[in-house]
């Protein structure tokens, strides 16, 4: 009782990280390995990446060296890459295979599709013959898809046997699986005939044949299927593993939820940083990515937007002489394109979103027009009516000079609106990523039209 | 065997979908049924969200009646709250009562959290007074709480059970329990000692204690934490569920990882919407939502910026002299405020993920700071050079031009990416969302310091 107390007790997960790290620091190793034991798996990796960065790597491959085999193994496949690759560099090859021999085969895939040539070869080595093709097939699914997220450590029970020894076969095997709440029926060409919970196993008579318990009709994916698809159906479904079939439909693999958490999370991140402009970030945190690598992240999309606000320079410059007529017309400037940018940015980030959930597919196209249009008239309407009374009461100026920046704001809203709607489906028709349609190229193009706008309708107007 | 045959044809769930609703307006509902009661819960909600759409809620109705009750409670949690109203409106008490009788507690709670407080009253005159002080406890709890998402229907073992005394109560308790993958062990006082794997039970010898088994290392969320805390712990662990307890410690409730994974969804929608611009959209899809409904989540956002657009126009009009000494100054405008409001997105997105990731906390402030200083340098030298070369050798301007030109880019990425860095912590700091940080905000602010930097730099370097 003493024993679970300490749970309650209220020392955060920080304090505790960072009395280890002390420890550390002092040598007092016994103790730091102690404190260390009583966390979780994932906290033991964060307190050894912590370390890493405030003492440096050779602290890290001393933590790894002193915890128990099965403990080293599972914090070390949650660590950083860099984190990996430096400590690999650092221990023997015996202490690098006994860490792979204890991982699950998925997170032993991870680790090595990170990793840099040169080490996984030394790695293989170290392997059987039929690991290692094993390893190799796993290794050649292409990246993001649902084959390089899946174990093939499964339960696998005949549809002939009773519940009975079907638990018996869980109770012998099932340490090794994934999974042993899910377990699959295959027939005799591995393709899969149904599933069985661990759930429906434990709550039915011990002599029930696993043919009646058998739930055949089956949501699966196949091997090439992307991962955000795969994650999908795991937010659909609810479900806690989804079985991977091959192109025959053979059961090749089974992915569990626990894996796609992160691959939601890697998604999102990708699919966030792409609206904000940061192209091909790679799976880095913030602090990790080196500088050089940051700039290179973001310099491309930077120069693109920097020549389409060129070309809006070149509308500005067409229309000199009008402008040395009325330099007052500059000052609504940023105005007309700050409005136009940020009208449009709301409609593309909201059918961005909208793609990337399914809620909004190609064939609405005519719809999102029709709502874009009806939702940035009312939008235009009433921010046209307060700045005509600004212009009109504030600023003082003509009626000519507040109806032609009213109406140019108008109109630049209404078609940023439909810009902003069109362009992500525009783009996934033609097989680029939507979510580089948000704010930044959405803004870079409204500031061309919307001065294009404002110009002309000046000169018809205003007749200069 | 040939039952099984049909989830390896080639039939995707849009054509069975597609199917149902024609076979509904033909009328042919036993055809229908049939059909509709071979697809998975999620799969028979989307029918009838579909059906509901084209058809009517009346077609909703039909088929909710239709569906034996415990796929009727199933598919009925998974609908919309529009769609979910609209049924209650139609349908007898007797038959609302049945269909929530069958639902899951975490369910119907959420059912009853989005539904108008005159249905709900009618719902819980049908329950007992034991029910109903259950609840409204759980309708108490703040939304996105962690006590707003969880479930009271886990299984509690005993510490001095054996295994298969334990694996015997499982068998009685687990087909009413949310999850029976991971068991709880409390002492007298109902705080948690201690949980239990059904792997584990399953894998061990039926007379080992429960205590022997149980792990007492255990994460646990209070009730009052918020959602986004719960889904962090459930990315970071891996666990298939959670539990939760009171700020007596006692355990209340457990989470479950299907559960979050909808929550995970929604929170991402939501900040991804801020950082376009779009506040408060609530839960509704692209579609569901109505066109005054989104007027009203965008319309304050773009009259906030449009006020600071009109700043950026004093700071312009406040120049007008000098800019009527040389209109050609007002071409290179997009350009300055276009790469400044860009530099600034990327900076404040990475910073706001970071944020949202647990990956840039608020004591990095000057670490961020630093980074941004030297990025934006890098970025900001690169894109001047090229622009220089563009303006003195295309534009033929004379170098005080250029210069004035490029230095004022150079100070205005510079400034952007530090901004864009430090206002997402700011905000946090002060307790305001960081997404609202993102690009719209940065962009109009980085407008406002653009104009001003370069015209102070024009009126210095050339002299008017």
């Amino acid at each position: 009782m003493s024993e679970n107390e300490k749970t309650y007790e209220e020392i955060s997960f920080e304090e505790i990280r960072d009395e280890i790290i002390t420890l550390i620091g002092a040598k007092n190793y016994i103790h730091a390995r102690d404190l260390l034991l009583s966390l979780n798996e994932a906290d033991i990796a964060d307190v050894i990446a912590e370390a890493e960065d405030e003492l440096g790597i050779e602290i890290a491959v001393i933590l790894i060296r002193m915890l128990p085999k099965d403990d080293a193994a599972e914090a070390f496949s949650r660590l950083s890459v860099d984190d990996q690759t430096g400590i690999i560099e650092r221990i023997t090859d015996k202490e690098l295979k006994s860490i792979l021999d204890e991982m699950s085969f998925d997170d032993m895939i991870d680790v090595l599709e990170e990793l840099p040539a040169n080490i996984v070869d030394r790695i293989l080595e170290k392997t059987t013959k039929e690991e290692r093709k094993l390893i190799n097939t796993f290794l050649n699914y292409p990246e993001d898809s649902a084959g390089s997220l899946m174990t093939p450590d499964y339960i696998t029970l005949r549809q002939e046997w009773t519940v009975g020894e079907a638990l018996a076969h869980i109770k012998k095997v099932g340490m090794d699986s994934e999974t042993v709440y899910t377990c699959y029926v295959k027939d005799r060409g591995r393709r899969l005939l149904g599933l069985v919970s661990l759930r429906s196993l434990v709550t039915t008579d011990e002599d029930v044949p696993i043919s009646e318990l058998m739930v055949d009709d089956i949501v699966f994916v196949n091997v090439f299927d992307d991962q955000e698809e795969v994650s999908e159906d795991f937010t659909k479904y609810g479900f806690l593993a989804i079985p991977v079939v091959d192109n025959e439909k053979r059961l090749v693999g089974i992915i569990t939820v626990d894996d796609i958490l992160q691959t939601i999370q890697d998604e999102t991140t990708e699919d966030i940083e792409r609206m904000g402009g940061v192209l091909d970030s790679s799976d880095k945190e913030y602090f990790d990515a080196g500088i050089f690598h940051q700039v290179r992240s973001r310099l491309p999309w930077l120069l693109i937007l920097m020549v389409s606000a060129m070309l809006t320079g070149l509308v500005i410059a067409h229309f000199e002489l009008l402008l040395a007529d009325m330099v007052i017309l500059t000052s609504y400037l940023p105005l007309l394109m700050g409005t136009g940018g940020n009208s449009g940015s709301q409609a593309s980030t909201l059918v961005i979103r909208g793609l990337a959930l399914g809620e909004v597919e190609l064939r609405d196209a005519a719809r999102v027009l029709w709502r874009e249009l009806r939702i940035g008239f009312i939008c235009a309407l009433c921010l046209s009516a307060i700045n005509m009374c600004k212009i009109l009461f504030l600023d003082r100026q003509t009626i000519s000079v507040a109806i032609t920046i009213c109406c140019a704001q108008l109109i630049v809203i209404v078609l940023a609106k439909c810009l902003g709607g069109m362009l992500p489906l525009f783009a996934k028709k033609i097989g680029i990523d939507p979510a580089l349609m948000a704010a930044p190229f959405i803004s870079s193009l409204t500031d061309t039209f919307a001065c294009f706008v404002y110009f002309t309708l000046a000169s018809i107007i205003l007749g200069l």
